[in-house]
């Protein structure tokens, strides 16, 4: 049985951990989830060592929504700093999902984008876990979590 | 009985230490406070640090007061890369609570921002330490600190 | 018998992981290969030290394909940010394969780019862990990966 | 008796370290002093590290002066990281006194900034070492260095 | 006797480990050298570390010269920071050495350039390593390395 750790925060305008969560469990069993829900992306990092630590996690999918302002670009690149480091600390995966104010023209797209870009990812996690062999078979094409995927090169 | 550090700056213009304790006391109990004042933000890290390992915090609230300048952007940006290194050296959480000058147009406004948002963090600083399963219902639903909720999107 | 370790990702749209192999085949002997694929360049940093500490690699070669807005810029430096972490923790090298979406004016030629520099970065590979003195000898001399040499200057 | 380290540069067109040193001087006493002069900045963390280990300096102060270019800007934030890293590995403090050329309209202001900042930060650092409940006083009260205090906001 | 490191890239379109190593010699004795060639300047970290660590280096001197292009600024920084990381996990002095290949008009000049500066840091390095004395006493006195001395402000 492993454990996949879902973090995420209070910030984010959708409940991309829920649609996380559910994508998980239909695609497959073998694991069980631990839950840590933060107020923003920066205290995501350390959320994410604790569930490693405290929780035992063997993954950790990571959910975050940055608003579209200079700073919350800053503060998502400290955070995606900080997310690096645990994995290397820690030898594990963080499947960091984020979605960012500003990569949609409306809200109902942006949760559209949230939900879409959650699931696509919780597969991701799940393959990493558990058949990393079809990650392989998908090098180089061009996969994209939340948009149309962008295609191989011909 | 708990430990909150409270790291707090001379380079700020409001006594958000002071307003963040205030808020920790009126929300509940079973803490005690310890207070590191240093120059600026960039002295916050090992500030925190310290008051983990020499004061035996589980937990640090750190304010700061960032310039509306360029160069004091880039001074903000080291300061939270540090005060997430902290935590990872500790598995334990750092609320950081800073205040752009800039985030308001008047020093009136500014003010009432810097307690507004030292406030609310402390009130998520005791939620993670005593009551994690509240933040766990406020997931995905767009809490701000000082300003407005965004909200959730439907 | 070396090991040469090859991570790279879903979200390329060329399978640059194949091209560096093959290039490495045709350059010499004395290795073997251990592929993994993540989705992204900021699962790189983890996939590669999995490799040296699960997969007792030597050396391994880094492929991503950042795209060409300014948050796929981000994400490139935090990936190479994190893979030189690695490199720092397990003293040994990482070559980094990165092309991004805007060094090309087509597709076609972004798959041209893409492959070149795979196999001029294989050689380089090669070269770290079997014939440094072959580096040696290119010291200051203007070498490009995917792109004409710039030359030594005269 | 506490050491305290006095870390600056040959780049500096100002000789700060001369003015923090007679500062602290003129400020208390219960110290001696430990000097080290590296070229630039970027030289400034590991000079830091060195009179920490070898040099059992319980605080460091280091002085620089970053030129007005863009680059200049690089290096100094990349200087600020390290500095702020060797405080994490150490849990001491080290007081960063950079003055950057465009912060003065001559040179002879640049010069008296350099001086009054690297007074004012000599005071700083006396106090974090020998009474930080001067600092606690002045919390939130908008210090500053080399220029005028900005003040509390009322 | 000392060991001294050169570090050097391929990518770089002028010699200037050789200026460097020519100019160490006409300075002093008590050193031999280590030479180690890496593709490009983000491989100088590891190669810095491995010189260290495999060859017992006292002192490294690591020479790149960055492209004029945004992402080789990118490049630039994350090498510089990665060749801190290196000086504080060792706490050995690595002299930095890169031109950036826009810091001069003409290749003519670039290739001066990148001359005068590998010769006057080889200088720094050999006094950092035997005779400390001559940088401090010229603390503060706006040394350059490559172009005239800005000097003291007086």
């Amino acid at each position: 049985m492993k454990i996949i750790g879902v973090a995420d925060t209070t910030f984010a305008r959708v409940n991309m951990a829920a649609e996380a969560i559910d994508e998980l469990r239909a695609t497959g069993t073998g694991f069980r989830i631990e839950r840590y829900t933060v107020p923003g992306v920066k205290d995501l990092p350390v959320a994410c060592k604790k569930l490693f630590e405290e929780k035992k996690c063997d993954m950790v999918i990571a959910l975050g929504m940055p608003g579209a302002q200079a700073i919350d670009k800053v503060c998502a690149h400290e955070a995606s700093t900080g997310l690096i480091q645990v994995q290397l600390m820690t030898s594990k995966h963080i499947i960091e999902v984020f979605v960012h104010e500003d990569e949609a023209e409306s809200p109902k797209e942006l949760k559209k984008l949230a939900s879409n870009r959650a699931r696509e990812h919780a597969v991701n996690a799940y393959d990493l876990l558990f058949r990393p062999e079809r990650l392989a078979k998908l090098a180089g094409t061009g996969q994209r979590q939340g948009f149309a995927d962008a295609g191989r090169i011909d």
